[in-house]
């Protein structure tokens, strides 16, 4: 296992695109500044995408301009297509995020297009992304599982890392949406991902759904992986179940990671800091245990 | 790894004794009932401690008379005690399990005796409970970290545990009490141990107070551990931390090891519906992850 993993925040955009409440951009240029003082050397902040399918980010111009920027923090944002690619230049963001579906039904209800047509609007985005001299990340969505076909084969995977590849994205993050897998699926998948793609561009992006996401990180630790994502507090619950989990938590993962030895650059203290402040901006208890029994220590 | 895992539920023991709400003991006996019909074949019912110190299980004696016990299920019930062994016994319970603590400071404020006067406690429990025909359990807390000492050596850990096998104890579940334990530690701790103790008398005992029991979970099946204590809902929290989690959730176990194909001979839906029934009877949301996510899936 690497001594060193690079840890991708996306709570200011997978953790918040599905909140019900609105944070206010002044709060989410303030919570995202608390995440570049802990450390990260990644944030995703926001989403350029159509505010009709995403309110929660309507202001991701706003944010990005707002925040105050360190050299050595990437700060990301998500772009669909063309028009989101123009909104993200504008505000001379770092690397540009794609997404797209392994499942052909999941890639249709989430983006409307069959995987080929999706394919044809991305090739334009990567190359018009790199030409204005951002770097390009992907993200492939339903990798372990899908909520409408359920397994995905890790053939059609690799069909479609391939092909994102070949446009030329740098890192490709394999996501576990729905929060659906387990470790020997992991060891299984990533087996086979490996053997035929580049590890060192492969980052895994799970969800704890059910409470395996860490026993996932593990698995996929142990597969040579060293960049996951994660999201502060653990936010990206869905909005249906109050208390169900989001994406791994920033400072769960952190817990983990720093316990068994790996570096990862962030401060445990300083992130759960930031958690307190969005935790407190959207008036809930957050998934992340870590948190929850932090505040439980300074309760007693 | 084993194709196999036996799972011993604590829930209504290690579950409920921190509980601040006091369950009606016709609800206990209720929620074991159905505990029982999920295909557990391992139920610690209760402890037959004064009710001084664990006021929620005063009642041990009529949930251990009323519950209807299967012949294929073993039933235990915790003792500290030549007492509690007395009441224990009454109930013809199939199994006693005892408890201390590898560090000598937990062991001394949690049993108000130092390491070796328990050992001559315990040492009479044992004798006594196998004179009765009854098997014997051990619990060893703080295996992963101390509250009041921190790190904990393995060395030490072997010490007691050496001690408590040459008593007569048939397995030994190793705690880790206060929920801090990461996957390269238990690698590290059950490296040392199995290599010097029967690997199939050790059990694990996580609390997912960090969020790392699954991932501490798989590190063992890799170490070649087939028993795993957890509690329905995932109770066992602090009380004084309302969002904290306690024991590793029996549904998040199962959820996980049947996806890796490993069998437990338990139905995950009528373990949920313990869960459900007793998060109803404490009126307030669970931690376990599976339980959320089921009861969103269901409101959807």
């Amino acid at each position: 296992m690497s001594e060193k993993v690079q840890i991708k925040e996306v709570g200011p955009r997978d953790g918040l695109q599905n909140e019900s409440s609105f944070v206010n951009t002044e709060d989410k240029i303030s919570w995202i500044n608390q995440l570049t003082e802990s450390g990260l050397s990644y944030i995703e902040i926001s989403s350029f995408v159509h505010p009709k399918w995403v309110p929660a980010l309507a202001d991701a111009k706003e944010v990005a301009k707002g925040i105050k920027r360190k050299k050595e923090v990437t700060y990301a944002a998500l772009v669909p297509n063309m028009k989101g690619l123009e909104g993200a230049l504008e505000t001379n963001i770092d690397e540009i995020s794609i997404f797209m579906s392994a499942s052909e039904t999941h890639n249709r209800k989430n983006i409307n297009k069959s995987i080929d047509e999706t394919f044809t609007v991305l090739q334009e985005v990567v190359k018009e992304g790199e030409r204005a001299g951002k770097s390009v990340r992907g993200y492939l969505s339903t990798v372990f599982g899908c909520p409408y076909e359920g397994m995905v084969e890790t053939e059609q995977v690799l069909k479609v890392a391939h092909t994102l590849f070949d446009m030329g994205i740098e890192e490709l993050s394999l996501g576990d949406t729905i929060g659906v897998a387990n470790p020997k699926q992991v060891q299984d998948v990533l087996g086979h991902l490996v053997a035929n793609l580049p590890k060192d561009k492969l980052a895994m992006h799970f969800h704890d759904t059910r409470g395996t996401a860490l026993a996932n990180v593990l698995a996929s630790l142990q597969a040579g992986i060293t960049t996951f994502d994660s999201a502060c507090g653990g936010l990206g619950g869905c909005p249906y179940a109050p208390g169900a989990s989001g994406n791994v938590s920033t400072e769960d993962l952190l817990y983990m990671l720093h316990g068994m030895g790996i570096e990862t650059g962030v401060e445990e203290d300083k992130l759960l800091h930031a958690s307190l402040f969005i935790e407190e901006k959207l008036g809930k208890n957050l998934p992340s245990r870590v948190l929850q029994a932090r505040k439980g220590e300074e309760s007693h």
